[in-house]
């Protein structure tokens, strides 16, 4: 397994493979792997000739007083579990190979990017479209991998690669879950048992509401008011309840929607969602 | 020679050329063909396997009150003579295929597109930077061509080709004049023998200003006087003394710098430009 640390030669890597007629698949993360970055690897490695993932803490999707710093890093054993996974090249390049100096483009997706985590981190979805375009320029994929714990910015990536004319097909995969039914999320390693207890409530309260909307509740802000209900002991930053395109808001339920929560337990921003088509059980 | 409609069998086209070990070329340009453009065409051909010249009057650049609809559009006749220049491909999207329902991202250049031009076509720039983002991911190439006519422009493509990590080479061609000086614009067309007359004088005093830096004139506000006497009977929207790469106003004339000013006569905006690093003569 290769390790590549910088655009231009993961690019010329990648258009060697593309000219032996393979196709090439991303798996864009941030390290500290869990069971999310397992599952969205091993597709990759299945359905990809040639599979890259990409390990990079980009620091344009960071605020000032976000966990920057702190974020785990296991660059080593990430490696090791990318190799045992068939992953034939790792992309890490340093941030002064992404950001030069003057650096000045950002790509935007208006309107998506506004809502949700938006509102509390105004830039983050700015970085996280800057950073995945340039991600696709340097691997040139055929096919990029995305977890739907992160369904807005799984929304804004599918919007973004479609409207930029990137040709790539965006594969989205379901959230991976713990026993206990908690998203799997690196930021998990800062909760301590407590913590963990406490942050629970987010995975509850939303299977709680899709409970209630299989059996017929329509009205969206019922929907909302039972998951605020289930985090009465943590401190919530949204709770919505939106299409799953355009992620608006929604007054009923109706057609595919995308329930969505942010809390903060301790110092630990947890998220998560889950998806709904009216109809399902 | 191919004309082609759409991203997608563009880039199919496009990768073919390259898996074959060709070197793609591309020239975008909003149709309209004077000198400017056949001289880039002309390079393209000449240095790349490959050549395609994309032909797409953006509506993204246009704010409302602009003259999108009245924008000079000879297809035919181009395309005569991208083939007479030995282009192999004509990439001419609707633009349907490039602005779908609820589209919603754009690039922006942050600081290279709020000066200059930027001030008074607010959205430009971004318009600019996302069409030529759109050209690229369908066309592929290794290498873009694009005029100093457009001074900003070319230091804002070049700019955003660097920080997303294209991977792209970006070659900027002189300005084309017809004989009286006055830059090649599509939009000349829009001058009659009196307007154009009047906007002679941009050319002119451009050079009359390069005149006196050669003879060691270093304060920045002199040249700009001097620009500025030299438009007396035409409205100026912007005289602009800056570095050239980025864009920042100068005091002092000093290094690389670009003396670019914009004009209207009658109903026609003009723009030009002349770079001069200091030294020269």
């Amino acid at each position: 397994m290769k390790v590549i640390r910088h655009p231009d030669e993961m690019r010329a890597w990648s258009y060697e493979r593309r000219a032996e007629g393979k196709s090439v698949g991303l798996v864009p993360t941030m390290g500290a792997f869990h069971g999310g970055h397992i599952s969205l690897m091993e597709a990759c490695a299945e359905r990809d000739a040639v599979s890259v993932v990409s390990i990079f803490v980009n620091p344009a999707q960071f605020a000032p007083h976000e966990d920057f710093d702190s974020y785990p890093r296991t660059f080593e054993s990430d490696c090791a579990a990318a190799k045992a996974l068939g992953m034939d090249a790792v992309y890490a390049p340093p941030a002064s190979a992404l950001y030069a100096e003057n650096y000045a483009t950002y790509v935007e997706v208006e309107r998506l990017q506004e809502g949700l985590c938006g509102k509390t981190r105004p830039h983050f979805f700015r970085g996280v479209a800057t950073v995945v375009v340039k991600l696709f320029n340097a691997v040139v994929p055929d096919r990029a991998y995305f977890g739907e714990k992160d369904g807005q910015q799984a929304a804004i990536i599918k919007r973004m690669t479609r409207d930029l004319d990137f040709g790539i097909d965006i594969v989205t995969l379901p959230t991976v879950r713990d026993a206990d039914g908690m998203a799997a999320s690196s930021r998990n390693a800062y909760l301590d048992a407590e913590g963990r207890e406490l942050g629970l409530a987010l995975s509850r309260a939303l299977f709680g509401a899709r409970e209630l909307m299989v059996q017929g509740e329509c009205d969206a802000r019922r929907v909302v008011r039972m998951v605020k209900e289930g985090l009465a002991d943590v401190e919530v930053d949204y709770v919505a309840l939106v299409d799953a395109d355009e992620l608006n808001p929604l007054m009923r339920v109706e057609g595919n929607v995308l329930l969505a929560a942010a809390v903060t337990v301790g110092d630990t921003r947890l998220i998560d969602n889950i998806r709904y088509e009216v109809g399902e059980s």
